[in-house]
């Protein structure tokens, strides 16, 4: 039915009459409401000797660049491993990237920077941008191949507002009191190292509960596309690749200058290689002789959770949240120094006990968990409406629907009939 | 004919005796002519307290690789979609790029930096070969799979010299008034914001017409060959993720260091997210059926222009040019504040009226299009001398006719055969 | 015989248990003996005005994510050219260079930042953790495809220590004298530049004295399957590039901070794009018919030496090296100003000549040969014991043995039989 030709009408003007509606929208939003901040605008930064704080540009730059690349090369390319939604992967993961980046900087903005009247961006909203991005992408793997483009848009503009209304209670959770000077923001209420709850947590699940919404009883009509070729294993390892390398900077970035950045990169590089070998044993004990798997190493195919973002962000981003409260609950001066002040700086200054500090924590993973669940049901709900374009349950995991397919247009047509017959 | 013995023995020496002479040439000059420059040579940098000058190195590399990469993985792979000469585009832009980084250093070096008797090069003039190098792998995008190595060689020869002349009439345009100090430049007297006159608009217009002189009525017999396939689709997309995600560094990194550099990345990140959204929506809308087509997104073929340099880069630099001149019209104190001197620092000094550098943003548009014009009529002529190896027509955007291909070589033996027979 | 049932179920369990082994051992030493050093640990950062030296971290991390990227994604891809062994090439090396980085921290940690019962880690130790971890690779090059990944971390396990060893006794030959402030290093009795002793000599002629202990008259058998195909190719392009655009970083990151690191870059730069139009000449001259071949460009495949490293890494090395000799022996105080300080401390503090210099370089290559091949034939007997799971002659260069390789379930299980067969 979604095939009959006033729907294909439908289908065709939906995506790019979605893309403008959202583009001007934002455009004009950015028109009203976004100015630079302070030292973006001001001619703060001259030539010659001055302090590190005029420097920061030139000290965040690289670890942003280093998260762009993750979110572009890493999130698309890991995904490219579906043998015929390579274009999909790649293709949907900038349009949703894209329209996330600038939804995310008005979002995060008026939440974060919002400062007589303006929205005030900088070095460190774009980093905020993309990490949000990167949320909106994780839940894109739960759903992969079976949503069409305008789905997904929507997916997006629903989740960027929940991601950045989850981001500001756990930040600013029971005691808010933003400061007026633009520049500072209060001591987090919650931590959240290297985005646990709000990027991980938050991302699966919005994801598997909205992919769940949307179950297919029908979908192992498709399930031969599931798979993967050689080829596409190899595009999937770039993606694998960028995302490691780059960890470093993806949880560095965020902190503040200084030693507590230096830190937070080398131990993630540290732990990136112990965890390598550790999946290693684990994927030749497990494998059927002993053998290595690729998806085990990078995704594990699960219906209806095509890139077994459950495994990848779920349970890893909730453990790194329970041992986030249970650090904060051991946390003392004897262990932390001075050091203590950045990492926890309501202990530090004597606002509140460590046992106070991991409730907070541990309700912040709560607070996530419940936006997550019933902002994705929500989504869910609105993804099924009967008006929207949705991929047949033939047609799921297949570039051809949504691509020009170089060279296969005999295919094609071929397939479509095949469609329209089903239908 | 181009393929009786006699030829055959010519084609096989031309290319390494080309090579070889413009290696020599290059380091001799490099020898003689070539020093560090103050930065990179005194002294000057002590460990300990000292001022932002002395970290200009730091705060540039980043950017500086960034380009680079741009400049290799993202052109080399944007070029890759041809099914069979994806050995040729990357091979060839790795050829054309490591000859015009260096090329461009001595031109570029003689026309910016030449001060007593030497050419002085730093992490400036690095950045700068880079664009140079841009421009002419824009312009082998206009030919690509239609010229041989020795014709590529040539053409970049010509144009690293008329990009490094146009460069130097915009930047000095009329008055010239070199200081002494060879670390100051003087102001501009036309502002290239991002490159679109001096790299774009100059290197697509360069390319085209000398594309144009070389056309071939009977290229149709390999028009199979300019079609892409699946998988080298995906490597394009490689490239065309490269340059999106540094696309902030290519724009900001030859702007002077401090808030201007900030601000500029900033507009291009949102700028590519903005125009991403649009893409789609102009991709859907004209596509056949509502579908998306990666062409459009990423290269349209057309005969004659292989990648559609035209409307990539040449309509977009001579808008950017034309704004540009607006801009410049429009361009007040009140609109600026100190940023103007940094942006327009004639009219800041008050040494000419907005009107008046619109005017000369104009003239030096006109003088573009005409170097690059007249550039690449000569350079067209050039290469059509009969004694340089020209692909023939039916073995255009193939790999096999340069490049040793793996598993091929009854193909190829076959291929040959057939070509001999039509000679 | 390697492939009964008993011995089958004993490579089930090699790996893991290797694996779980050494990543329990390191984490167990890592966590008794390593502990941030000064700059990453004391809270010596402060957002404000200070010196340089604070600064490091940000003047470093981007080069050495530089490296991180070339170790990673140049080295992985760079040899995923063996059309059947995409999987292996890239996971290998993932393998190994998470086990190296972290040994080699370790290793090299206890030589040179040993102070007060710890090891003391920080921006440099990654830095040189990943150098370490570039001379495992090289070595990973010259057995690719026949060894198995119980092989290879036992080789890394041994050349870790062997490359930590070679490099204390080149850095401190015959006159040891560490300091005890934990800070700044001896001047080096050796100077290494670009690693050519310490890493590519080192790495090749371990790798190729092992490879020659673990010579196989019936290799040929596999021969078919080191080839390449043209997409396999395009991916160990990816490689060449990251290699190529990255060199810069790879061999300024671990010189002092300042003018020595920009001239670095710059030479590294400019010598990467004249040797890339030499390279050009010569595999056009030395090609059958006057083509270009790719495995000129990127590797030579010679039967027992993979892919190539003799004259990519053994030759060069050792050419670098007696260059090395040859300019220390010409050094002055001339030619070199106040910098000589910097490049050869010893001569500059008049504790040393120039002649004696040069013969300390030389000793220097000796010992390092020495080093590798001692090491080297020790670790090909280490690999030889039959307990050990080696891939059979048939089954060389070729994924199927140790991973799970999609949609080809059939063609494995037949694989399998067929060897069965044999044994």
């Amino acid at each position: 039915m979604a095939w009959s030709p006033r729907h294909s009408a439908g289908r065709r003007l939906q995506l790019p009459l979605l893309c403008l509606l959202l583009q001007g929208a934002t455009a004009i939003l950015f028109a009203v409401f976004v100015r630079y901040n302070r030292e973006t605008d001001a001619a703060l930064w001259h030539w010659g000797n001055h302090s590190n704080a005029d420097n920061e540009f030139y000290f965040r730059y690289p670890s942003f660049q280093d998260v762009h690349a993750m979110i572009f090369v890493g999130f698309g390319f890991l995904m490219v491993f579906l043998q015929r939604y390579g274009f999909g992967s790649v293709g949907f993961t900038f349009l949703l990237a894209a329209f996330a980046l600038q939804w995310s900087t008005l979002i995060q903005g008026f939440f974060h920077s919002f400062r007589g009247g303006y929205i005030l961006v900088g070095m460190e909203s774009m980093i905020n941008a993309d990490f949000c991005a990167g949320a909106v992408l994780i839940s894109f793997g739960a759903v992969l191949g079976k949503t069409g483009p305008v789905q997904l848009l929507l997916m997006a503009l629903l989740e960027v507002v929940l991601f950045g209304l989850n981001e500001f209670v756990l930040l600013s959770l029971l005691e808010v009191s933003l400061d007026g000077d633009g520049v500072r923001t209060p001591p987090p209420q919650v931590k959240d190292a290297g985005g646990s709850m709000t990027i991980h947590t938050f991302g699966a699940y919005f994801g598997l509960i909205l992919s769940r919404v949307l179950y297919r009883p029908q979908l192992e009509k498709s399930k031969h596309r599931q798979g993967s070729v050689y080829h596409s294993d190899l595009f999937a390892m770039i993606g694998t690749i960028f995302l490691w390398i780059f960890w470093p900077s993806f949880n560095s970035a965020p902190t503040a200058l200084g030693d507590g950045q230096h830190r937070t990169a080398l131990n993630t590089y540290y732990s990136l290689t112990a965890s390598t070998l550790s999946t290693f044993a684990l994927s030749a004990l497990v494998g059927g002789d002993g053998r290595l798997d690729m998806p085990i190493l990078e995704s594990k195919l699960k219906v209806q959770d095509t890139c077994g973002v459950h495994n990848l962000h779920g349970m890893p981003g909730v453990l790194g949240a329970l041992l986030g409260g249970l650090v904060a609950g051991l946390a003392t001066r004897e262990a932390y120094g001075d050091g203590l002040e950045s990492v926890f700086p309501l202990i530090a200054e004597g606002q509140r006990s460590a046992t106070s500090q991991a409730m907070h924590q541990l309700f912040g993973l709560f607070v996530t968990l419940t936006f997550a669940s019933v902002g994705g049901g929500l989504g869910g709900l609105l993804l099924r409406l009967p008006i929207l374009d949705s991929p047949p349950d033939s047609q799921c995991y297949e570039d051809q629907i949504y691509w020009e397919v170089p060279g296969e247009h005999e295919h094609l047509a071929q397939g479509s009939e095949e469609t329209e017959t089903q239908a």
